[in-house]
């Protein structure tokens, strides 16, 4: 990806390895990362996944956005909780990818997020 | 919901209207919600809507965690936009509750939120 | 639409109603559609949901396939039951149409579906 | 499972395999199990996967039922085709249990089925 993501650094995401269909990112929880029940925030844990579906969907040259994502989330994770998301590719086609990313804090599986992404046609 | 919410005030979310099992927040999109093409980040926006649902999902006195969620985005957002995203009860039991979630900038829908809730009972 | 829905004729859905990006359906419960615990299959329940989603969909004269569904089963239902599916439209684009099935039992809502069609252009 | 399935038998379903956490079920694709444009309805595409979902959950002596499904489609198959559907489970606490269900067209990812089953207490 060229330009710079923003939103990535507000949060402090990590990149831990990009390459064809493939990103690893990690991510360390810190108080502004909690809800009002103190622990990680689902839109963290969201959005730390998504950054890595985001990097493992645009490894080629189309740009790819996402269009529908499930998540599952299965266990609370806390500050200071060091979680990492590993986004595989599924499938691929002309249109779509499908992207499985797991969300972990050390072995344990923390959510389970699926994303479609759709391939504009340049024009 | 008693608590302070570390992550919805690092976003910059702001409460509109909260009542049982129903709520509305509010967001200006800025530089720092953006990603590396510019728009509006995936995870933002989920986080906007989770908060909603969130509030909705806890106006009596148990507590719910979102266990499962399903988004669909419509149509992208840019800095300088402000998002509305409003959440409603579909169906609510003792253990399980079905909140739908509509985000919004004005009168266009541009992401839509699906979110299961599970009630643990107090032990 | 043209051709003969086989599978929908098999399980005996019924049409109610069918205009531009809405459906109806129906389906009384029979002993074929349990399962081992003897209530009404998920595979049923999301069949008739379906069933509507591609009425609607296909309103038009593009033709429509699914790509995602998200459904949430709500309360069991059992043989002699009628349940009735009513599909409308959450927002129709040049390449995707979102939406929203609603099924009922009565005035009991059993399951909710959301659905995702992609218009392939005509070549 | 002890009692019969009835949709199952109406569909067709073979049991290929059965064990603690894991199913496999085929489906030879018959005319009767296409839709309107002579494809696999997305009907049987979800019933295929649910039928070895519902084994899959229910290898212990607790009921598990099904809450939430995300389904994704990802090629079309016709009547002729033999498809499979294999389960197997990604999380499972003492109340929730996520599995992950792939059909396949001989070695092709033809959809993606992830379920959330619910363990209801005995009382």
């Amino acid at each position: 990806m060229k330009g710079e993501d923003s939103f990535r650094e507000l949060l402090g995401v990590q990149v831990v390895e990009v390459k064809d269909g493939y990103a690893k990112m990690s991510l360390k929880i810190t108080k502004q990362h909690t809800n009002f029940v103190g622990v990680t925030h689902g839109g963290v844990i969201f959005s730390l996944a998504d950054c890595a579906f985001a990097e493992a969907a645009n490894s080629g040259d189309k740009v790819a956005v996402a269009v529908q994502v499930s998540i599952n989330f299965l266990k609370p994770t806390l500050e200071g909780d060091t979680l990492t998301a590993e986004a595989v590719k599924v499938s691929e086609g002309k249109t779509f990818g499908l992207y499985s990313i797991t969300v972990r804090k050390e072995d344990k599986t923390v959510a389970v997020f699926t994303g479609l992404s759709y391939k504009q046609s340049k024009s």
